[in-house]
Parts: C-alpha cells; sequence; structure tokens
C-alpha cells in the first residue's frame, strides 16, 4: 500500500483533542504532527499532519467532519504541498554587491570574455556554464504511467529529475517541456537551444520516435545525448543481473534470456544484454517472441531479427518463458502466474518491472525464483535508474565526451554492480540503493576511464592525469 | 579609462617586494592586495591583485619580468576568474534526504501532480517553476557592441542578465543561446520549448529580424515576451525624459525631439515618446531624417513615416537638430559636435547612449546642455536599463500578465521616474541608480496596477486584493 501525508487544518470549539485522535486513528491515519496555529479560551486552530493509506483519506476526513464543534478549514497534502511554486530555482553563483562587481560579470567587463570564447568556441567550456549543465528535455509524450499528458503536465517530472541530478551528481540541469511532438521538430529545437547546454538528457518520449529522435542528435550534435527511458533502464538492468547471475552461478554466456515489452526500455536492454555478451535471447512483444530471419514493421525490432542471438523458434510469452534462465519485463502487471515462473530453468531470476504493478505479483513469483527484483521500492532489489544517469553525466561532463557509447554503458553498469562487495551479495541484495553513497563516483570513474579508452574524451580530468 | 583587476603569481627570490612595488606603480598599476602562497628561507611565491588602466597591463608585466630574481608564473584576470564555470547554477528548493522525500518530489507521488496539471493546465502556475521562471534567449547576432558573435559567445552576457534577474528581481532566469538566426526558425524554437517559461526575455537580436520575432511570439505565445533591446532601453529613456522636462520645466506635448538611430532601440524610443505625448518627432538614421509622408524599405521606418506626429522636413541630422529641445542618441560615437548642441533650442537636454563612445563627448556637451544623459556609468545620469526588466518581470510574473503592453511600459517610465524625489532631483540626476532599493518595487506595482486596469492581469495579487 502506498501512503500519503496530509495536512488538515481543523478549528476545534469544545472539542478534546483525545476524541479527534480517536476518530483519526479508527480510520487508519497516524498523526505525525500537530501544530496550534491560534489558540484562544473558546478554541484552536491546528495543522494536524496525518499519513494515511491509498483509500483512507476521505474516511479520516469524513470522521472529523462528523465530530461536533470541529470545523475542518482545508486539507493540504504533503506531496502537492513541496510542489508549490516548482522544485529547483536559478541561482547566482557571485553577488553583484556594487558597481565593480557587475562591471565584472556584465557591461562593459563581460565583453571581454565574450570575445574571448569567439575567437576560441572551447573557451565557452571554461566561462560559461556549459560545463556543468545538462537539459533534462520530454515532448510529454510517455511520462510514467500516464501516458501523453503534455509538455506541461510532465513538467513536475523533469524538475524531480533535474533535482536528482544535482543532489546526487552536482550537476545543473533545467528542465525542458517541449511543445511539440512531431520528430523533425524536435530534433530541430533541440539542435537550436543545444548551445548552452552540455549534454541532453531526453526523458519521456514514446517509442519509437525516441530511437530516431536520440540517434539524429547524437550524430548532429557534439555533446552527450541520453535517452534515460531507454538506457539507464538498460544500464541498471545489466548491473542488476550481473549481480543476480553470480549469485546462483551462471555465466552470461551460457544464459537463455527472455526480455519481454520491445519499446524504449526493452530495445536497449536486448542491445545491452548483446553487448554484455548474451548468446541466447528471445526479445517478446504483443505478437509473441520477434524471431530471427523475421520481416517486422519496426526497424528496431528489425534490427533485433537480424542478430545471430537472437532464437529462430517463435512462439508466445508463457511458451517461450519455458527452460529460460532470465526474464526481464518492461511491459504490463499482471501478465504471468507462478505456474509459468516453475516451468522456468534451474535458478531463474525474474526482473518484473512493469510498474506500478509487475509482470508476476512477488507473492507468486517469490517461492519459484532465486532472484526477484521490480520497479517498486516497497520489495528488495529495486531496479532504479536514478542509480544511473548522474555518475554517468557527472562522468561524461568531467571528460567533455562527445557522445556516451555502448562501452560507457556497460563500464557504469559494471560499476554498479560493483558497489556490492561478494561478502554483501545475496539474493535479497543484488543492487545498491540509490542513496548508496559509492555510487556517483564509481559510475564517474569508470564512464571516464571508458571515454578515454574509447576515444571519446576531450579533456582528462585531474584526477586521471 | 577603463579599469580592469589581475592577479599576478609571482615567485621572489632576493628581492623586496618595495621593488616589486615600485616598478608595479612607476607602470600606472595599483596594488590591491598581496596574498603569499608559500614561503621559504630562499623565496616566496605571492599572488599580487593589480588594478590597471585599459592599456597599462603589458607594461606592468613586462616592469615585473625586468626584475632580476623575480619570475611571473601566471597572470589572472579577475573579469575572467569571476566566469569561471559559468555564473549561475540551477538548484533544488528541497532536499532529497530519504525515500519518504524521494516518494514526493519523484515517483510514485509526482504522478498525483502531473495528472492534477494534465487536468486543468493553469495548475502548473502553482505547481511547477513556471510561475517565476523566465527564459533569457539571444540568438547571438547583436551582442553588446561586439554584434554577429554567435550564441556561445553571448552566453556571458545571458548568464550576467540572468543574475541581474535573479538579484534585483528575485525571477528565475535561465540562458538560452540559439544556434539559428532564421527569423522562423527562431519564433518556432521558442514557441516549443515555451510551456516550462512564464515569460520570454528576447536579447541582443539584431534588428529588423527583433520586430517581427516580438510580435509574432506575443501573438502566439499567451506569456509576457519582452525584447530588452528595445523597450527595456525605451522605458529607461521615457523616465529619465520625464525627469530631464521637469528640471528644464518643459511639458511634453510642446518638445520637439530627435532621435538618431532607428535600429531596435531608436523604433521602440520613438513609439514611446508618441505614446507618452510627444507632438514633434524627427527620426533620424544613415540617410538622414525619417519625414511624414514618405517612403522607406524597412516596415518599421515606414510605420514611423505614417505617424503625423513625425515632421514632413528632410534633412541631415545637423540640420534637424537645430531647434530641438531634445536629442536622443542611440546611433555611434563622435556625430556631433559642440556646435551643433549650441544649435539646440533653448535648455537643450541631450541623451547621447552609444557605447562605448557617446554621440558627442560628454566634454564637448556638458557646456551647451541644461541635461546631459550616457548610457556610461564614469557620468551622471547613466540611462542603463537594468532598472528596468527586474521589476516590469517581477510584476508581470506576480499577476501571470499575458503580454507587456504599451501602458505596462509606459507606467514602468513614471515609476523610475518617481524614485527620484522632487527635492533631490537636478540637472545631475535625473534617474536612480541601479542599486536603488526602491525602483524594483515600484515598477511591480506600477505594471501589475496597469496589467489589471488593462486588462492582460491572469492574477490578482495579495497586496491589490
Amino acid at each position: 500500500m502506498a501512503y500519503n501525508s496530509l495536512i488538515a487544518r481543523v478549528e476545534l470549539t469544545h472539542v478534546s483533542f483525545g476524541e479527534v485522535a480517536s476518530v483519526i486513528g479508527k480510520a487508519g491515519g497516524d498523526i505525525i504532527s500537530i501544530d496550534v496555529i491560534t489558540s484562544s479560551g473558546e478554541s484552536s486552530i491546528r495543522d494536524i499532519t496525518i499519513e494515511v493509506g491509498d483509500n483512507e483519506e476521505q474516511q479520516v476526513l469524513d470522521n472529523l467532519k462528523a465530530i461536533d464543534g470541529i470545523k475542518v478549514i482545508n486539507v493540504s497534502d504533503r506531496t502537492f504541498l513541496s510542489h508549490l511554486g516548482g522544485k529547483v530555482s536559478v541561482e547566482s553563483k557571485i553577488p553583484i554587491k556594487n558597481r565593480d562587481d557587475l562591471s565584472r560579470v556584465y557591461t562593459p567587463g563581460v565583453a571581454r570574455v565574450c570575445s574571448a570564447i569567439h575567437e576560441d568556441q572551447r573557451k565557452a567550456y571554461s566561462l560559461t556554464i556549459k560545463r556543468n549543465t545538462v537539459a533534462v528535455i520530454t515532448d510529454g509524450s510517455a511520462v510514467l504511467g500516464l501516458g501523453d499528458i503534455g509538455p506541461l503536465a510532465s513538467a513536475p517530472v523533469m524538475e524531480g529529475k533535474a533535482m536528482l541530478f544535482k543532489q546526487l551528481g552536482d550537476v545543473d540541469a533545467f528542465p525542458i517541456c517541449l511543445d511539440t511532438q512531431d520528430t523533425e521538430e524536435i530534433i530541430q529545437t533541440i539542435k537550436n537551444i543545444a548551445p548552452i547546454f552540455g549534454g541532453i538528457n531526453l526523458e519521456d518520449i514514446s517509442s519509437p520516435r525516441c530511437f530516431e529522435i536520440e540517434e539524429r542528435l547524437t550524430k548532429e550534435l557534439d555533446i552527450p545525448v541520453f535517452h534515460d527511458d531507454q538506457h539507464g533502464t538498460a544500464v541498471v538492468v545489466i548491473a542488476g543481473l550481473l549481480n543476480a547471475l553470480k549469485v546462483v552461478g551462471k555465466n552470461i554466456e551460457d544464459i537463455r534470456v527472455v526480455v519481454n515489452g520491445i519499446g524504449a526500455a526493452g530495445v536497449a536492454i536486448c542491445k545491452m544484454l548483446l553487448s554484455a555478451g548474451v548468446k541466447r535471447l528471445v526479445p517478446v512483444d504483443f505478437e509473441g517472441a520477434i524471431t530471427y530471419g523475421g520481416n517486422y514493421p519496426y526497424p528496431m525490432w528489425q534490427w533485433l531479427a537480424e542478430q545471430e542471438q537472437v532464437e529462430s523458434q517463435p512462439g508466445t510469452l508463457k511458451e517461450v518463458i519455458q527452460d529460460a534462465d532470465v526474464f526481464i519485463g518492461v511491459s504490463r502487471g499482471g501478465l504471468l502466474t507462478g505456474e509459468d515462473v516453475q516451468k522456468m530453468a534451474e535458478n531463474p531470476i525474474v526482473f518484473a518491472m512493469a510498474n506500478p504493478n509487475p509482470e508476476i505479483a512477488p507473492e507468486e513469483a517469490l517461492e519459484h525464483v532465486s532472484v526477484f527484483a521490480t520497479g517498486r521500492s516497497d520489495y528488495p532489489n529495486q531496479i532504479n535508474n536514478v542509480l544511473v544517469f548522474p555518475g554517468i553525466y557527472r562522468g561524461a561532463l568531467d571528460c567533455r565526451a562527445s557522445l556516451i557509447n555502448e562501452p560507457m554503458k556497460l563500464a557504469a553498469a559494471r560499476a554498479i554492480a560493483a558497489v556490492v562487495t561478494e561478502k554483501e551479495l545475496n539474493a535479497q541484495y543484488i543492487i545498491p540503493s540509490i542513496f548508496n553513497e559509492h555510487v556517483v563516483d564509481k559510475v564517474r570513474h569508470a564512464v571516464i576511464e571508458t571515454a578515454i579508452l574509447t576515444g571519446v574524451a576531450r579533456r582528462i580530468p585531474p584526477d586521471f592525469r
């Protein structure tokens, strides 16, 4: 059950607070705090912060209102309160205290800085925000589980992402919500606004447009472009898989992997599985298994059908999952039962990452599988791409990578996996928490090292010299 | 003379600091501070901060290097140092301390906020950064006095503007530097990125493209669009003029005004002069006076030629300035002499705002005119549009104005003028300093009041209810 906090401002007249506390408790609410706003002999106004389960909010409020002598003035919800006015701000790094300061950061002094960049464009990396700034860009077409809600409604997610970029990776990220869903216009717009940014993080753009947008931008811009829904997810899945394989004692070259849901995330996962050495892969979508040699309407499905590691045997999900070592789901809830996973190979690994309901209910899966992971925070082994983007971008910016290539992503996955030590590793702990303080540093280090090795780094950071 | 600070890191071996100080002084430099970095018996390394005039930097360094026993390790310039890494940052407003915080500002809690905005788009103003965020956008085509230096090289100016927006107006401003100079593409790009912004501040876009870009965006977007080079300059000119007229005891309806340089700023100044009540106007560009009834290649010149307040008598600048009450120059340096302004009407007012060299040298003008103003900070009466945009946008955002109309600009000009009290007002003090703490509040108040009166406010701020 998901919990939520609400703050009820109530006016009490001749009512004991004990009675109030009692009815809140009866409706399933927990009182977290009470703040007295005003109090006179006759009455008092208080803010009561209450934690409630998903469906209990209304009952709590109904119970409160039913008490004689209580008036509910208003009800605020902590989630909404934390969004008031937005979640990020733009700040000056230096105060302008006097005319002398002004003449340095603005006219006339700034002109010399502009001229220096005009003469040598690379100086933008030292003299502007470019070196630490990433655009978090969406068109609002595939936001969380909500779908196509448009640019304005997607802003809170982009702002949340910008917060995580800053707090975890010390990256300045600015949310951009595009008022177009046309592929060419998105590409052109992003190219047009690119100069001030050191990288572009694409977000929640629906498949299959996301593939072309990312591919074209990577080719046409000289800064890294990263579609988080694809690669963030793929990197953290591979990280989890590497550790899960250690738990069950299997080699990546030997396993048979079923990936269900061949959209943005699924395609990227399949690609990375191949890069990581998987020899037997079964991509599955609503038409069943995508098979080697088949003909498909989407370029990405066709690409998969041309990879020799992809099996040629057709079948439904329930058929092909038989004898699979690994199931990776990025599709929708309730597709599999305990019976299905029982038919998998010995010591099966199941990553059921559909949100909010996994492809198989944890209760049904857990007794049959060796390692189980979801996208949720209320079970062990949360596969969360918040583990990926802060470190990937910290690394890419620090070495001024011109792009984020497949080896860099694979290195990031290995780095995340390596945060869990041999000693700590077990079926319930294959992936570190997003609050683990080593993750960003390790990912950064791996990304920079690989960028230098693969020749895409344009700067060697001091700690690599 | 403009001054600049430099920091020289030097290693001294068997040299007295007195000798060092002496050669710096001889070259015209002033020692501001000395920091000892390391010191051993034999030698010491010190950072010497030196203020130097425009052309003295090399001499100071040459003199230093000529001393026996001194080694100049490196030279940093305070202006460049203050630009290292850029001048603004993006910050989280709330720390994410634990999973509970995360579930509110990011998934899963954020989904409810997204849905709320999806159902009622106006909620973006309370639940995202839109209500306080402005884009500072340039295409790099007309940057300061530097001209077409492109998007990357213009970034330091946009960042400086963003700093001023924050410090003076508490507005979150983010710099966007466009990699296109095509009118249609600029319009489309800005429309595409508009959703997250509460306003668009156009900057340093060359004339005549800037007119169409601003006009079209104002029509096609429902947030304010303001080209600072036009309207910021026009507002502060009118503010200064209103006070200058009080000093010389003339009415705006009676004066004859010559405006020289009919580009972005000149057009906007002419328009506002007409709105403010000027009855006799002579716009002048390189071909001489633009006359009533004439035919002109640029739409804005043509528009002026159709205004009946514009005089029909042709002539060169030196001819038409005779008997003018007011000269406003936004053109280039050295166009006028003392003789020219001597031929103006009694008690003339001259605003010579070309940068860095005014249309007439202050030394030549001052003895012949009653009120003299420039764009420079080293003479009294600096006409600086930093007085305008923070307050205009603070007001426009607070009342969610759909646009910034002519009456709002005029109200802003009157508010700036009114900051100088009757008692304070004199020929050397017609315009407040940009550090005057009353300016932003007064401008904000005037802008909101006028927005409400003219029906473009979509919210009544609490202090206006």
